[in-house]
């Protein structure tokens, strides 16, 4: 049965609108104006905002005189009053960003993982972190927690990443738990599309109710969406596994059986060994591990960049293909909008940009009704680990209409 | 901003949420139980079920004595008490049905359109309705509305369908406003594949957060989704266009420039191309309107049925070909388990059901974690029309989260 609501569920999600409506604001907002954008009334705001100020979340940062009567208080988020750790676990390098409320980045630092064992890699995390706090010099009682971003598919309900591509030796670690023991800190294990889209809605100044397709360029391709401003986890915390998805029927084949699939299309490494056979590298057939592929995957951008007929030929096609996935999601989905982002995106930002919108535009569904505008993502490189930081701080302090509900 | 929420809106929640139990409950509840139920005090239950039985949406109904103390009140709905219609538009036949609030079918027609002339076809609609409540003799102050299932994309803020498949002149027609006008009743146009999952929630027994896939199979393919009980329509409503999914890239040529499309493998029109190429009908090359495929689909189902090999060659390569969109959608929506139903579901539902979830539990992204449960409607053949009156009752009655939201 579904469950009703009360009084003091009601209160903690008023509270969370309030501090939200602060938290958004760039200049703050006075009590009046709190009134006018929640629609709460005077009194529940003056209570509340007592609460908020008292637990030193938000600061009274002087008064405008606006016309006759009282001078208005502006209320404002005091940023360095929570804080949270994001973690990218990729797999040749790990990214450590340390996040003020704010989503703003106070610390960052970057490890490269030669040694594969889980264990040491999560000693190696436990490390950094600490490390991370010590150097920011902060009280860890205001660290909401450790947010880690992994590629997926993951095996929520505890906490472990199941076959990460490149990452031998990690089948079945229990990554939250470890952590969380090494840290004693609260870890949240997230998808890393998932995390960049939380990212995404948690340091965009887009409405509170942005709704989004988010299209992540990693090691892998993956996709993650979000609606009226809460990420959809689906029901295994796994949504949006796209590798399987055909998009060229000519493609070449995939271990799965078909052909022409995204995953060996669409990815980093696909699309290297498509500039291989076009001769982009000039006959240098080095291998195919993570850290090739990368250094390979910069210098076609470059190369398409400045002019290369070749290089931008490979990036065309490669733009065209992941349109496919573009318009097969945006069709299912019915999204708004799409925003592309990821590790690998900076790259090709450009030549992508320049053809998926023609594309998704001439094939979408609903082209008859709208436009479905494509950009790239606000958050940049470090969206796996900034998002992982946000996951944390959306699940502390982001309103939730499901808050209400009373427990079972 | 996001908006708060206050005393009244928890109010009107609250008495949904009640209502609901005792809907969903077979036997009834009495208030002790709704308490359990619902988490609410005894207090609320009481205040609450008061005004559910002034308005007689529930009545009392029995006592029971359990112990020692007071005899407990049964509780149970008035089924009679709120109708609504259902009214499925599809390309050859339009089905009608009137449900009462337990969804159960009151009353049932089936009119067949040989005219295409848009107003015609809505006039037909509205005698019909009007006939339909003549009949069953009831007050239209207990008529919650008029829910339109139509095949989609849809222009949903005008209450439009776009571009009916084999409906020619109904280009940008303003079905919800003149039927409204017509029939003197408020109406809902939904699309045929989300009316179908709301009511495979509404009539089901599921628990209320049940969340799964609709597969519909009807003139076209389409896909709905319910997620905590509750169906996802996406931005502009028209979720789950599947047509261009590629699941055969071996597949014949699509309009759309790519090959093996939903289109053109999975729908009747194609399966029963494709058994007219394996020689099913002896040679019958008839044209290929929709009630000459829909009498060849019938007839491929029963020689399939009766052992004929070649038939039952067809319906396996045309379950395999579904399995691989089955496949593609739960990998990107993550959902508990799948349903599949729709008007062309039954002839085809026990070699779908032999084929499929052996394919998809080899297939999945998450098949190391969990096996994904595929099964069919428990609506039937009519889950269009039903599911557009429920509907109907669904947005008048089912609690949600978002109705507590303060308005701007």
């Amino acid at each position: 049965m579904r469950r009703g609501t009360n009084l003091p569920r009601m209160g903690d999600f008023n509270q969370s609108v309030i501090l939200e409506a602060i938290r958004r604001s760039v200049e703050g907002l006075s009590r009046i104006e709190l009134v006018e954008a929640t629609g709460l009334s005077a009194q529940t705001v003056t209570n509340i905002t007592r609460r908020l100020l008292d637990e030193g979340l938000i600061i009274e940062a002087g008064r405008t005189i606006n016309g006759p009567g009282k001078p208005r208080v502006t209320l404002r988020l005091v940023a360095e009053s929570r804080f949270s750790v994001g973690v990218h676990l990729d797999p040749a390098v790990i990214t450590f960003v340390l996040l003020d409320m704010a989503g703003a980045i106070v610390r960052r630092r970057i490890v490269r993982v030669a040694e594969q064992d889980p264990r040491r890699v999560i000693e190696t995390m436990a490390l950094t972190i600490d490390a991370l706090l010590d150097d920011a010099d902060i009280d860890r009682r205001r660290v909401a927690g450790v947010g880690v971003a992994a590629p997926g598919p993951l095996d929520a309900e505890r906490g472990t990443v199941i076959d990460p591509p490149k990452l031998q030796g990690w089948h079945r670690v229990a990554l939250r738990e470890v952590l969380a023991e090494a840290t004693g800190l609260a870890v949240i294990v997230e998808k890393d599309t998932t995390a960049a889209a939380v990212g995404e809605v948690w340091t965009a100044t887009s409405p509170v109710d942005d709704s989004f397709l988010f299209v992540y360029l990693g090691t892998g391709i993956g996709a993650s969406l979000v609606r009226e401003g809460e990420a959809v986890r689906g029901s295994s915390q796994n949504f949006g596994e796209v590798g399987h998805i055909i998009v060229d029927p000519e493609g070449p084949p995939c271990l799965c059986g078909a052909r022409g699939c995204v995953e060996v299309v669409c990815t980093p490494q696909a699309i290297v060994e498509r500039a291989v056979d076009a001769g982009v590298f000039d006959g240098d057939h080095a291998g195919g591990d993570a850290q090739t592929v990368e250094e390979r995957f910069t210098r076609l951008s470059e190369r398409a960049g400045a002019g290369d007929p070749d290089a931008l030929a490979v990036l065309r096609r490669a733009a065209a293909d992941l349109a496919v996935l573009v318009c097969v999601l945006t069709n299912v989905l019915d999204v708004d909008r799409v925003v592309l982002g990821g590790p690998f995106w900076a790259r090709v930002s450009d030549v992508y940009l320049e053809d998926i919108p023609g594309i998704l535009d001439a094939r979408s569904a609903t082209r008859s009704v709208r436009t479905i505008p494509v950009a790239g993502t606000v958050v940049g490189d470090d969206v796996g680990a900034v998002g992982a930081g946000c996951v944390v701080l959306d699940s502390a302090l982001t309103p939730r209409a499901s808050d209400l509900y009373l427990d079972r």
